[in-house]
């Protein structure tokens, strides 16, 4: 399935760990999350306080150095946060159920919003 | 098949291939190692020489950047950690045998213990 | 499938993704793109413009701290790349195509070359 989001920030967490949920069909085997744009990602982190995330996207920021980037469009920045999260997750599933831990939420991270967003899952 | 391990201190690297190893039962397909945590994660890195493990670790506490977080539990740094090492390893199997390279061993890497923690492990 | 190939440099961007392409026989599923190597790694970004890469690579250099490494061979900042980016990637076929998006094209990233080099390839 296709999963299309409007991000409303440049940078961003959005938890679409419900639009999974609700798409499982299959008993058992596992989901791929996979994000097509090159200046986002996905990670799995904790979902119980937005602090985490805004905590997340502040380190983020501070790891990115200020240097100079020779890439005109100016978004360098975003493209390399998006390799240091990844482009997919991969989470198992069992009995019917996504078998994320206690506290982990499934995040599409914007790094160069807003924007028209869209996300690609299926199930194995 | 669950793996519970017990972590000893802080931050750990654990090696867990040999764990996985034994339980391969298919003859071709792939692993997914899955960690449910939220202030740990799964890499693939060297296995000789424990000092890469030691020099990951140290080099992953300069990176995380000393700013102020707002997560009252004190362990932002360790969920960023989690965030830069991912949740998961898939590991592709061929003639029964784990396909990792000469020097690769599986590791689940511990940012916020000494804890109880657990690792899902699924082959397809 | 196994690809390999010889990197010239210290530290390089490799476009596999034409490698990876013309493989693809399956109708709907996806493939692991798996690095069986400790200081290279994978990673899916832009492709169009040859200075997204070069500034990865150059921010990547600042990310990882100048401290004192314990490992003797002295490529500690390698295998730590390594673990940042990852050590394979998802991707998801449908109707016999890779469905990376627009502008993301796979690549194998050298942290430690030149060195000949390896990547299996399968499809699920």
């Amino acid at each position: 399935m296709e999963l299309r989001l409007q991000t409303h920030k440049k940078e961003e967490f959005r938890d679409i760990t419900q639009h999974i949920k609700k798409e499982v069909k299959i008993k058992n085997g596992f989901c791929i999350v996979y994000c097509p744009h090159t200046t986002a990602g996905i990670t799995i982190n904790e979902g119980a306080d937005p602090d985490v995330r805004s905590d997340i996207l502040n380190a983020l920021d501070k790891i990115t150095p200020e240097i100079h980037y020779a890439h005109m469009e100016g978004n360098s920045p975003a493209h390399i946060k998006a390799s240091l999260m990844g482009s997919s997750a991969t989470i198992l599933i069992k009995d019917g159920q996504l078998r994320l831990g206690r506290w982990q939420k499934i995040f599409f991270v914007e790094f160069d919003g807003p924007r028209n967003r869209w996300i690609k899952v299926e199930f194995f």
